[in-house]
């Protein structure tokens, strides 16, 4: 059984890609949505959350977690890894990992949260933005139309002819990726982390025996969540979702 | 001594409308900054965050308690008043007499965020909007420029020629009245439920005894924090300030 944990319902993109190419797989993901966002609260609060995710998912026997998200990834990995005892991925280094293959001249963005931006991590990237404005806009369903065209240009103008490669590195970029492919005139390849952890995931569990279930648990629900969660995954999980105290 | 409680800081809007008529009282403020917003959350997750602010008040002894988030005022008073044995202030009671006061039409309209909106609450009221970008918009400084001015058309626009009067039923839009303000061209008169409620501590609470001391514990603290609340507070907090879990 796979476990996938996100601060919110955008780690649902990363399910997306592990279900693609791992039919069969079980997966447990846990999404945050009583305290998400993560991005915008200190190391100590995101690492404790961290630590309260972890242990939810290893209560379930889970014999891999996925660390679908970003700011989790960068700052609060290592805590995922000293309470575990089965593999643990983040998405930093598949992301980075694509990003040394692609890029040309070297020359590697990164948009993010505030904390992943401010983080140590994704030391390879040469230009880093926080976009802090994106996961909300996301969330509320501006995925296209002047407010969200306002932003990409806010927030990836100065990637123009400084980068070569860009790491979307939040789980709710990739919903709005064609519109920032347009905007920098395709000239940018953009990484979306969740394609290539799915890729590591693809390695490790390929072998696993699962019946192709996937159950859901969010530590809030209500209808808007339900409907964000669509947004990002495709389908409804109305009748395998459970709400949950960590 | 005074309690005061918010989802996250824009109840400061509050404690600085209290300590201008009271500037003698002593005051507690919780923001609970490690779960903000609770406005896109369940009202069964609300009911429980309001439930944890209001013992944490409580134990410090306060002989008053302000409920300064509009989220919490609409779906949770009772709980507050369930569990205190001091007077309790929501904001929706002031800021609805007022509005009353004021509107000649008897049109009076309503922006908060969704669960504001979908509540019960606010029953008064002839038309209201959910505002949600409003909130993340304000606290990234997003004050003043095109992004908070195309938000503001888009979420104001129907109450032109409709209303007389308008609540603004979130702690963050005082902010930007003076924008919504000029969009609306000076027609509608807009109501500041933090100017209501202070008016109605201050008749609870003109004859405690204070040493005009403001004491302010959030459940996270970072640097990103400590900026927005000097935007709604006017002054710094750093020395004032305690980190607690609840």
């Amino acid at each position: 059984m796979i476990g996938v944990f996100d601060s919110g319902l955008g780690g649902l993109t990363v399910v997306k890609e592990i279900r693609k190419s791992l039919p069969d797989a079980d997966i447990i993901y846990l999404g945050d949505t009583a305290r998400v966002p993560y991005g915008t609260r200190s190391s100590e609060t995101i690492r404790k959350f961290a630590e309260e995710d972890t242990k939810f998912l290893l209560d379930k026997n889970v014999e891999l977690i996925v660390v679908a998200c970003n700011t989790v990834s960068s700052l609060a990995l290592d805590v995922v890894k000293k309470f575990s005892n089965v593999s643990v991925l983040g998405v930093i280094n598949p992301a980075t990992k694509k990003a040394l293959k692609v890029s040309k001249l070297k020359k590697i963005g990164l948009v993010g949260t505030r904390a992943t931006v401010n983080s140590n991590a994704y030391k390879e990237v040469t230009m880093r933005r926080q976009a802090s404005m994106l996961v909300p806009l996301i969330e509320e369903g501006f995925i296209e139309g002047p407010e969200i065209d306002l932003f990409i240009k806010k927030y990836f103008s100065d990637f123009k002819d400084r980068v070569d490669a860009l790491i979307l590195g939040c789980t709710h970029y990739p919903l709005i990726k064609d519109n920032i492919n347009n905007y920098l005139g395709g000239k940018i390849k953009l990484i979306d982390p969740a394609e290539e952890v799915a890729k590591e995931v693809y390695e490790i569990a390929k072998d696993f025996k699962g019946t192709s279930k996937t159950r859901y648990f969010l530590t809030d629900v209500n209808k808007r969540f339900l409907e964000t969660a669509k947004m990002f995954l495709g389908e409804d999980i109305l009748d395998k979702v459970a709400k949950v105290e960590i």
